[in-house]
């Protein structure tokens, strides 16, 4: 098992955190380096053509791409601890946290997209970074108001133990924090994080811990 | 069963599509006009603080959103047809694609964007054409190249059952059909969207034929 990674790419730190949880350490890693374009490069689209960060590689014919279908195969193929919870309406509310971030916060932020806006629309930095806080700031807002006033709320997203929200609520606020967000309004979420951070297989997946951390 | 639908909404076209499939019928439709922002009205806020559709209202108690995870919990509670393959592997590869176009299409398409580009941005009308057949032209690519060389392709985009990716696909090709995207370089994908829509569990699905549908 081959995981391609990147050290500041949250949808690569969703799936640290899960294989983390899950106790599975992938044989290799290769280190891609977007800002460098690594994940432009023939070899690396030849083996997943949409040239992003996370993909994990299980064998020559089978190569898994998007993070939270690959967080889903590890559940699937290593049940314990699981990332979902045992009953329908627990989980389509736990996959429903982890896409509100997975689906309207972080396509919106990610760094292709604000090269485009810097470089082809021709935006400048102070309107790209209002760019980046509105849509966090949306998209926050509507989680703090969902988690705060539901009673499945636990210590963590969903309950006391940690589930696929929760993989995408760590990473989403690192990257919010590396932006200077001002995470005041959302107290909910930032007491999660910080019960999330004191898991060590959280704690091992940030991107300062990564071995191509610059 | 209440569903907050609207015609034009690409992520409400694929519950619909996932709900003819399962036979569910819900017992109340309500139409959520996005243009028009209804969206932001405090009574549908309160129901959905993400403020976007579609949402499915089980009862008092539980509303569901989220388009992906309402269609894996109407998999798991209507199991018969399935929307995923049996085995993980298959799962994996049929979710990467549905997220391939829920999390890197069709964020960065939508009504909401579109107007932050023009409204807040100031960007042209030609801009932002020009922002939608880019992030288009770079998903559906991707996703050609995949299908197109994958053995696990067939009349849909996994095997010859409808499945969640086929469920993305074809609101998303919809979608870029109604902004006069060449879809030429598209071989493969328009000959699978062709084959769905001769389903009638697509075909219904589609904006035109909704209620609200202007």
């Amino acid at each position: 098992m081959k995981l391609y990674d990147y050290y500041r790419s949250s949808a690569a730190y969703r799936v640290r955190i899960a294989l983390n949880l899950k106790g599975v350490a992938p044989d290799e890693r290769t280190f891609v380096h977007l800002r460098m374009g690594n994940q432009r490069a023939q070899d690396y689209l030849s083996l997943n053509p949409q040239g992003l960060v996370p993909a994990l590689q299980l064998d020559e014919a089978h190569v898994l791409t998007q993070s939270l279908a690959i967080c889903e195969y590890l559940d699937e193929t290593h049940p314990s601890p699981p990332l979902l919870p045992a009953d329908a309406l627990g989980r389509a509310r736990v996959r429903a946290v982890a896409l509100a971030i997975a689906c309207e916060i972080h396509p919106l932020n990610n760094l292709r997209v604000l090269n485009y806006l810097l470089h082809t629309l021709g935006v400048s930095a102070e309107q790209k970074d209002g760019w980046y806080r509105y849509w966090v700031d949306v998209g926050l807002e509507a989680l703090e108001t969902q988690l705060a006033r539901e009673p499945a709320t636990g210590r963590f997203c969903h309950g006391d133990t940690p589930t696929l929200a929760d993989i995408c609520l760590v990473p989403q606020i690192a990257n919010a924090r590396r932006f200077d967000i001002d995470m005041s309004p959302y107290p909910t979420l930032t007491r999660i994080e910080a019960a999330l951070n004191e898991l060590p297989a959280f704690a091992a997946a940030a991107p300062a811990r990564q071995p191509d951390a610059e």
